[in-house]
């Protein structure tokens, strides 16, 4: 793990919250991103060699918003990056974690990504990710 | 807001989660400390310029334990590094941020430490922390 690339926050309403992290962090997002494929709409901001990413649900089947209604707005995940997802993945599972994905998936921000379950974590979602060059 | 400075987990069994902790990250925890004033046990790991700091309850009295027995185990805070604390301080609360601390406070890896309320935040526990001088 190099570093923590970012850490995940549901929200209810991003426009309000982007306002809310923008004042926060003494910056603005740097992007807007649909993830359809998660059913989510997203914003950066830059903190340090991290980012901060908040995650709004865009329907009711999103994983944020099942995550919403169980928990409350909060921190979703916490995403690091490595160098070579595979490779990571596969030491992982052989440490005893449980992979969410076997294969690594496009994310949001040209990763690939792929999820630890929070059992095998003491309750924290985690994310590997890796720059996707076959962007 | 300089960088993430950790992020806090809370764990039942820090032994256990150090082992845990040092198969994800594959590096190991350098460091153990216990934080009187905030009744837990904690350690440290690096990972890039940021740490992951486990929280062990010393007793039922710790708000790790209290955060357990309501949620589980996992993310408990995001500490964001700031150069002046006092300044910071004051100008998060002319945001409109609610300050869980009025003057900060020494927390555990010689910092001083304050805190603002999760409902000012989207539902996230944020700790600001300056390198404590006076150590």
């Amino acid at each position: 793990m190099n570093k923590i690339e970012h850490i995940g926050i549901a929200v209810k309403n991003l426009e309000e919250s982007n306002k809310t992290y923008a004042a926060l962090l003494g910056t603005t997002h740097y992007k807007i991103e649909e993830v359809a494929s998660e059913h989510v709409k997203t914003s950066f901001f830059k903190v340090g060699e991290s980012k901060i990413e908040l995650l709004e649900a865009l329907n009711p089947e999103s994983p944020i918003a099942k995550f919403i209604e169980k928990r409350g707005e909060g921190i979703h995940h916490i995403a690091f990056y490595v160098d070579d997802i595979n490779k990571e993945l596969k030491r992982l599972k052989e440490e005893g974690f449980v992979a969410l994905n076997e294969i690594p998936k496009k994310g949001a921000d040209n990763k690939l990504v792929a999820f630890l379950h929070p059992k095998s974590v003491n309750g924290v979602l985690v994310e590997l990710c890796q720059e996707d060059t076959n962007v």
